[in-house]
Formats: C-alpha cells, sequence, structure tokens
C-alpha cells in the first residue's frame, strides 16, 4: 500500500538534462550552433545541475551534432554543468579538449541494438569501456554510462532482468559512477519499472541508478513515478519532451523535462529547477525548430513575446 | 515500499469513455451527428463497458451536444453501455424518451465553480439532485455523480480534503451508486491524489468512488497509477486524450482512453478493451475533428487507409 506521506519519497531529484543531446539528434531539423549555445545557456540558467551538450562522434554518424566541439566551446565557463558521450578514445580527447570533466559511453541490453548502434557486439562494447573509462578517470574526468533497450528491444521484443542485471555490474566495475537505464522504445510500464529495479538494487547501490524513459506511449511520467518509489533519485528528461523514436515515426521523444519538474515540484520533492524559466527555454526552442514540442506543461502557459 | 507485484494492483479496472461528452463539449468544431453516433458505435465496439453519449441541458447552453437526443436514438439499441448527464427533471425525462437506463448528475466542490457552471450554490444543487436522483432510482435508472474542482479550483485555488469529505457523503446519501472525482483543470499530483483517497476511503467504499482526471499538465497518467495503487478501479477517460481545458487555451483535455487501456494492459490488468479497435476510434475522430489528438500511444500506429 503507497500512502500521501512525502517522506516515502526522495527528499531531492536530479533531472539530467539531454535534449540538446538525445533530443536534437533525433530532429530532422539541425539547429544553428548559435541556437544550440542559447537553447544551453537558458537551460543552465534554470536550475538545471547537468546537462549533456552533444556527442564526440564521428560528424557523418550523427550529423545534427556535428558542432559539438564549437558549442562547448562557445559556452560560458561552466564545465561542472556539462557532459557529452563519448564512443572511444578519440571522443574522449574531443572532450578533454573543450574542457568537459565529465563524459558518458553508451551500449545496449541487447546484440542486435547495440550492433545496429554502436557496430559492436556487447562484449567488444564491454571491453573497449573498461579501457576508455580507466583512461578518462586517470585524466580526472567523471564517468557516466547509458544501457538503452533495458525494458524492450526493438529488434529482440521483451528483455529479462537476468540480461540486464549483469551488463549493469560490468558497467560499474568500469569505474562509472552511475548507470542510466534506458528505455529506448518508451515500452515500459509501471510493473515492468518495478522489476527491473527490484532485480538490480541488491547489486547496485540506488545511487548508481538513473532512469531513461521516453513517452512513446505516454506512460514515461507513471514510470517515472514507479521510480520515485522504488527510490530513484536521477532521471534523464528533455526540455520540450524533444526527440522521437527512429522506431515509431511521429512518436514522442524523451520525457519532458519540465513536465517532471512540474510534477516533482508539485509533490515537494526538491530539484532546484526554475520551471518558468524552463519553459522559456523550451519556448525558445519551438520558435528555433519551427515545431510544437510535446511537453504539456509548457502549452499551459503561453510564450512570451 | 511498492512492489513490482501485480496483486498489489485491482485485477480489473473498468474505464468510463466521456469522450463523446467531456471531450466534445469542450471542442471547438462541432462534430456532425453521423460521426457522433459513428465514434460511439466504434467505441462500443471495443470492448467499453459504458459510454457517455452526451448531455441532456439546454441546447443553448452548450451546443456542440445539441443532439443528444437524436445520437441516442440512432445508436443501436445497447442501452446497458450508455449514459448521459442530466442537470434536472427535464434531462431525466429526456434520457428516459431515449430509453438510457443510466444518468450522472454534476456538480463542484467549490462554490465560484459551481454557480459558474451551473448557476447555483452547492446547497441548492444538492437539495435539487436529493429529489432527482430518488425519482431516477423510482423509474429504475442507475445514477452517478461527478464532482468537479476536487484537487483545485481555476477561481478558488487549493480545495482541501475537508471540503470534498462532506459532498462525497452527501452525494452518496443522495442514492448515486458513484461520486466521480474530478481533477477539472488537470493540477492534481501523486501525493494529492493519495491525500484526497486517503480522506475519503474511511467513509466511502473504494467501489464508490472513481478518478476522472485532466492531462492539462502531463500528470493524469501519473496520478492514475497512484490512484490505481490507492485501489481504485474505475477512471473516466476520453478517446484521443479529447477535450481541453476552458481555463488553459490549447491545453491536453482528459487522460487518453488508450494511453491508459495501454498502460493497464501492459502491466496484466484487465480492461476488456480491444486497443486496436480503440486506435481505429481514435483515428476516426481526429479525421472527423480535422486535428491531431493528444494521445501519444495512438501516434505509435499509423492510421489505417
Amino acid at each position: 500500500m503507497v500512502s500521501s506521506k512525502l517522506s516515502d519519497y526522495p527528499e531531492s531529484v536530479t533531472l539530467v538534462e539531454v535534449g540538446p543531446r538525445d533530443g536534437l539528434q533525433n530532429e530532422s531539423r539541425i539547429l544553428p550552433t548559435a541556437d544550440k549555445v542559447k537553447l544551453i545557456e537558458l537551460l543552465t540558467a534554470c536550475g538545471l545541475k547537468k546537462i549533456e551538450i552533444g556527442s564526440f562522434v564521428r560528424a557523418d554518424r550523427i550529423p545534427p551534432l556535428a558542432d559539438t566541439d564549437k558549442v562547448a566551446t562557445l559556452l560560458p565557463p561552466n564545465a561542472m554543468v556539462y557532459s557529452a558521450l563519448i564512443p572511444n578514445a578519440r571522443g574522449l580527447e574531443r572532450a578533454q579538449e573543450v574542457g568537459l570533466s565529465e563524459v558518458a559511453i553508451f551500449m545496449s541490453v541487447t546484440e542486435s541494438h547495440n550492433r545496429s548502434n554502436i557496430n559492436r557486439s556487447t562484449g567488444d562494447a564491454l571491453a573497449g569501456y573498461q579501457v576508455l573509462v580507466k583512461q578518462a578517470l586517470a585524466e580526472g574526468l567523471r564517468v557516466r554510462a547509458y544501457l538503452s533497450t533495458v525494458f524492450g528491444c526493438p529488434y529482440e521484443g521483451a528483455v529479462s532482468p537476468e540480461q540486464v542485471r549483469p551488463l549493469v555490474s560490468a558497467l560499474l566495475e568500469t569505474g562509472v559512477y552511475q548507470v542510466s537505464l534506458g528505455d529506448t522504445i518508451g515500452i515500459a510500464h509501471p510493473l515492468l519499472i518495478a522489476e527491473i529495479l527490484e532485480a538490480l538494487l541488491p547489486e547496485a547501490p540506488i545511487e548508481a541508478l538513473a532512469l531513461h524513459l521516453h513517452d512513446t506511449r505516454g506512460t514515461a511520467l507513471a514510470n517515472a513515478l514507479m521510480g520515485l518509489q522504488m527510490g530513484i533519485r536521477v532521471f534523464d528528461t528533455a526540455v520540450g519532451g524533444l526527440g522521437g523514436c527512429p522506431y515509431a515515426p511521429g512518436a514522442s521523444g524523451n520525457l519532458a523535462t519540465e513536465d517532471l519538474a512540474y510534477m516533482l515540484n508539485a509533490m515537494g520533492i526538491e530539484t532546484g529547477i526554475d520551471l518558468n524559466k524552463l519553459v522559456q527555454a523550451s519556448h525558445f526552442l519551438e520558435k528555433s525548430l519551427g515545431k510544437k514540442l510535446s511537453s504539456k506543461y509548457s502549452q499551459t502557459i503561453p510564450p512570451q513575446e
């Protein structure tokens, strides 16, 4: 039985803003560098504690993020807030060149998604990351990991806790401080969230786990509530609900930062986020992309002229 | 602490489809009578156990629902599934003329919303309904009640459990079999849902309570999850997430039937709803209204030609 007691919930929650990376990489319109910088500045002003600004992959692999180096150098010196994806040693080098103090590695639970996404087996990916994370840590960076297809795979269907558990352990053993569990295709439901977390919690401390939820089928905020109830204190979100799902054209993207922030603020859970400023960032992004975003909260507030 | 155990949740849940009433009454485009009939037929075919087909108020009060009598007479004889709003004895008469076996009364917790909506004090409304429900029951109809502004009022702001409790009791005493608790402006959050239900449950049996959630700020499905966890087994929803909020132009409407049905089906909670057929009804409605609706689940499935 649940209750209305705020004390049953985490006192504070950190939102990791992934809009400029996971959001924009799935948008067909490529944002000008200046607009990305402006967006990240607006997001920084909201009180977000971490913002993923891009990805240091090969420029031809993800064209919308080809200018991540440039974006990073144009940002005000506030490196504690910013991180970016790195697939390999070259990515780490680029992250260091622009002065980032945090990076993120990424792989999938399922072999077929891992191969399609990063062109390696999960075994090879892990072996590579063992070396890469060690190097990053030695150079004084913090490293986070994204694990995709935790709740289901577009190629292999259902995923079991037994598939997820060893990979989470292996990733934590590389030295990453946290594994973000990705509902890549937005197929999770609350009981599956609880089932996977129950399977992981005996081996991973709660602060080493985060949830990265997509709202493809509208369940992201309900899944986040279940995550909160299981003790999760870190959620990846994207301003405006930016992004889509390559496997479901036209579908919604990431859980919208402002929708989760609204719910947490309303519940009395500390986020440090200024909701009004966040909505302004969302409206700026809508204007820049030339399309209506899917956040419901932001639609209740008219854009400022 | 919550768990992944399905046994902690209701075995089955009933969705009351309010799209043809609460949804259409908030749409600026008035659907032709034939399209309403077709929509209701499509919804009936989905396995929904109850559908609210309209409102027997004065035609000039809610023009989009002025043809409820006609809609009712054009529907196939399946009266067990259908209900409609009645404000007074004339409404009851009209419901009986078209052969409905169930009707619903409606009022608000807050005085100012009650006056603005039905032009009476809450005391006068209750007194009127005491007579009306008695009459309806005597004529063999079932009666349900909607209570609006339970979680907040556009005029009076926050609403306390102490305001809600006596009205729920008074409504149940009139003889209605259920009170549907309305988050009229979509301002509820999960802890408020729990708080209000905890205040009501000592006096009202769980089956006498339903939740009527609006998705104005994106929290409806998370609020529904909390309702489920508190034992609620009946939710009002609208196909496609139809409807809006008169107090927030452009905002989302009711919780989308297909989004809740998807989540419940995925969790293994029985709804009796055929999700594919429901999506077809939603796509028909989008075509008829000439606009994209806000259900996220339906956007993952391409319309059939």
